[in-house]
């Protein structure tokens, strides 16, 4: 069937369609504030003498410059330069993700030309002047697979490449108000699923059912998609760490265990909490008052001129007489912000012993203290905290115990 | 304060108290049907004359072992030889996920132990004299990390590294009974929750809120966590490729765009609607008419011994004339199966122009026929299909329009 020459749109023409019909834009952020970023982000390239940056980790790209998909496998590429105008190069199902950006500079390929990524990227280095040159990148952060690394060494004979995996999330590291009002927003949205879910939990139905009161609750509040879909898991399969529901059915005595994550522009506050059906038992009680200490402890010990190793080790006896019948990770706290599945971790620090990064103001955390009994039972319960000039702001939900469904 | 000597639980401990409590297992399928996949492998490895292939890929190491976790970004990797037993090598968190498999070997590492990764596979490596040998790797997907390849080449310089990417994934291309099985489940799934959308569309609600409708129906329905959330766009959103639901209010005359993957043991058939809010312009009634001509045809033309070229090829002519005004990839189907957030995509191969695969009895398909007029509208139909003996099996819905929402 004959179509007219130059009237099939391409990949190309699809992108320039959508600059012609200028639909609103969606950027959650000022441009002021992706400017800053930047800023901060060229300031740190200059003291490791990087001459350009190429960042692929999702929540990076989003952060840097408002580039948001569900679909982070798809291969996408920002290329900063120190010198001169920004670039995205991506995959064609993202097209409009890298309109929706501010970066005016975007190189789509088709899915045809997968195979050749790291020839087109090396194509964009040179054309841009960087051959020679040393490149930054993020080589043990998802987003950027080895084969197309080994391919563009071999390309750019003449570049240097260096793991700079920690840039962009050493500046991260430090939220700005506006994420901060967003993470309260997500703090809210996780608190309904959860109080939706424990009310939800009862002999006869399933832990899918549990799991399916916060899915409402929380996509009723707002939530964008989420990084993690709730979890929830009960009786000894709550002793297993990152099990999930799986159409379990709850019974009498079970402690029925959630985390929830709700979203809010890709933020997320999350937050655990342990719901027991029946009396629990001594044990039960005894491990659920250990986790409330804990949990306490680590929320008054957090401020700022603190390292994340003092706070670590000020809460470890409140749990260590325990730690003979108990698996515990030992790690208190981890950094949250922006995030995209398979994970809501911003995987910068963590509060635990041995980990000296000091507390400021604007760092978030995430406070995952579950115990769990290996075979028995797990007990959980966390917030989301952010650190103030003061102290700490809980994000998700002050009033935190093991909460027990009548039967 | 003081604890007994060797009475600290550590991720070792961890696993032995799980090993002695011994609690029921939750593999989805028999030891029979492990064994088989392992011997299919092992023959794709001796015919690539490899010694040992290292997987960390979340869905092969699933399919090969049963390991199941929703943290699929936290490094985990199966170490199968050609001769001797395998082993896992496991972050602390993921250990009930390798214990609940049928391996025994189970190397786990503590959290503080992360930055040698490399180092700790290393000496698994020699432990089972496979120095100097034929390591097969999957360096295009996900799993494995840049850095931690760089680091294993430096220190097993003796040994030979290649890449093996399709090796397990062109053994999944093939779904075995069982897993059509789950397929199967999950296409009930899917159109449950598809169908609960569709009947929630009104003016005034949001995309957010009709997204809420698919997640309660598929919950409900019994769906594990899925491997992407319902998408959901309306209006010009809906000619964005890969945009989904963020809280925007649905108006008359909107088009609202879904796709939904229910998932069952892993497995998810998706499938996508697309309803109207009120009259459907003559555009968008001839742009429907070609998607769901294209949908048939491919549903019809998908037999075996055919190629993915040739299927694709049948189809071109019921949109070709459209494709000034439109934005559609060629990609007429993609191969599904087991899978982990972020994506059910198997990645394994597509119905598309010049892709000479043969279409063989137990392949699977989603088939996402989905024409976008950028920055006015998009419609989508699809379904999930497996090729039988005689053509294909519809694994979702036979049924698909446009859906009118009366207003």
């Amino acid at each position: 069937m004959a179509i007219k020459p130059g009237s099939f749109m391409n990949h190309k023409a699809y992108l320039q369609k959508l600059r012609d019909n200028n639909n609103p834009g969606e950027l959650p952020f000022s441009i002021e504030e992706y400017q800053k970023r930047i800023k901060d982000v060229k300031c740190a390239m200059k003291q490791a003498q990087l001459d350009v940056l190429l960042i692929s980790e999702p929540a990076n790209l989003y952060y840097l410059t408002g580039f948001s998909t569900f679909a982070v496998y798809e291969a996408c590429t920002l290329i900063l330069p120190l010198q001169g105008s920004p670039a995205l190069h991506v995959y064609p199902t993202e097209i409009p993700a890298a309109w929706a950006t501010w970066v005016d500079d975007i190189y789509p390929f088709d899915w045809s030309e997968m195979d050749s990524l790291s020839s087109q990227l090396a194509v964009i280095l040179k054309e841009r002047e960087l051959e020679g040159k040393k490149v930054g990148m993020e080589l043990t952060r998802g987003g950027f697979i080895p084969k197309t690394f080994e391919q563009l060494k071999k390309l750019l004979p003449h570049n240097t490449f260096c793991d700079v995996s920690e840039l962009v999330l050493k500046i991260r590291l430090i939220k700005s108000p506006q994420e901060i009002e967003y993470m309260r927003r997500s703090g809210q949205i996780t608190a309904k699923g959860v109080n939706a879910s424990l009310a939800a939990i009862r002999e006869g139905l399933t832990d899918t059912d549990v799991a399916k009161a916060g899915h409402d609750a929380m996509l009723g509040a707002g939530s964008d998609f989420f990084c993690m879909d709730p979890i929830v898991n009960s009786g000894h399969r709550s002793s297993w760490h990152h099990a999930t529901h799986c159409r379990v059915m709850l019974q009498h005595g079970d402690n029925v265990y959630m985390e929830y994550g709700g979203c809010y522009q890709r933020y997320t506050s999350p937050m655990m909490r342990t719901g027991i059906i029946g009396r629990p038992s001594k044990q039960v009680l005894r491990i659920t008052e250990a986790v409330k200490n804990t949990l306490n402890l680590v929320i008054q010990g957090a401020k700022p001129g603190r390292t994340c190793h003092d706070v670590a080790m000020e809460v470890k006896p409140s749990y260590q007489e325990l730690m003979s019948e108990m698996w515990f990770m030992g790690v208190c706290g981890y950094s949250v912000g922006a995030g995209f599945p398979p994970t809501w971790a911003d995987d910068i620090t963590v509060i635990a012993e041995g980990v000296e990064e000091v507390l400021q103001p604007g760092m978030t955390f995430h406070l995952p203290i579950m115990f769990r009994v290996p075979g028995e039972f797990g007990v959980g319960l966390s917030e989301t905290i952010a650190i103030t000039e003061q102290g700490c702001e809980i994000l998700t939900e002050p009033d935190r115990d093991l909460y027990l469904v009548d039967i």
